[in-house]
């Protein structure tokens, strides 16, 4: 984290977070660090539906038909963070942090990575392989920082 | 924070979060806890005095008269969260997380911290001694919750 952040400030490149499952983790681990005021713009935590229809401006219907959790929800949040923020590399993640509200096709663990850096974008789904929640959004920061990091 | 949910739950209200020097920690804390999506409604975290005039709508008067780490700065944050977020409690953070940025008027440790409940609205400025930034960040996150604790 220590080295993204300081990567990030030697080629002058500014982030922003549009989080859900993370809640907030994502934003807090780079604000954790010192200089973070230099490269970090703007965290948005869209916990409910409601706030990424209000918020970020991703189509109802895109809820409704795909969910929340999926790569057309994860990609929406992105593209339209880049809008909305002032930043070079713009971040979405959702995904199922548990204990519950897993199903079959979308059990606890799954999580959608998206990331725009400039024409670059990249939308990544993992899954974890724990119920654990807090285990679940830690691996998630961790997987978003290193696929950050490839891009940069 | 368990409690404070568990409150949150059982009185059905709902949260939101403006944080500055927390930097997504406030949201990241209530969102580590399984249930929290019942009574958590938005997070913004605007970091730079850019995002809090672009997404927050804080006049850009106020921060260059008083600056981000304000009464009336914070005052404003957490008016303008009010409008935009659908929650009961509003919550606004503002302050100098260090271990850089402090003066002898504004000190490293200085923090504001904004709640309104309806009609009800406290701000509170607290003096953090340390220049730790995790303290600081840590520190003011609890205050925060036990606030939020006195007016539920």
């Amino acid at each position: 984290m220590n080295t993204l952040v300081k990567k990030l400030i030697k080629k002058k490149l500014k982030i922003s977070f549009a989080e859900s499952c993370t809640g907030g983790m994502l934003s807090s681990a780079i604000t954790s660090i010192s200089g973070a005021s230099k490269i970090f713009d703007l965290g948005l935590v869209t916990y409910s539906n409601q706030t990424k229809i209000n918020i970020l401006n991703v189509n109802k219907n895109i809820i409704k038909k795909y969910g929340a959790v999926s790569y057309e929800c994860c990609l929406s949040m992105v593209k339209n963070l880049s809008k909305i923020s002032k930043a070079d590399i713009n971040v979405s993640i959702t995904g199922i942090a548990g204990p519950n509200g897993g199903t079959k096709n979308k059990p606890v663990g799954l999580v959608y990575i998206g990331v725009t850096k400039g024409k670059k974008l990249v939308i990544n789904k993992i899954f974890i392989k724990t119920k654990n929640r807090i285990l679940i959004q830690k691996e998630s920061v961790k997987r978003t920082f290193k696929i950050i990091n490839s891009l940069i």
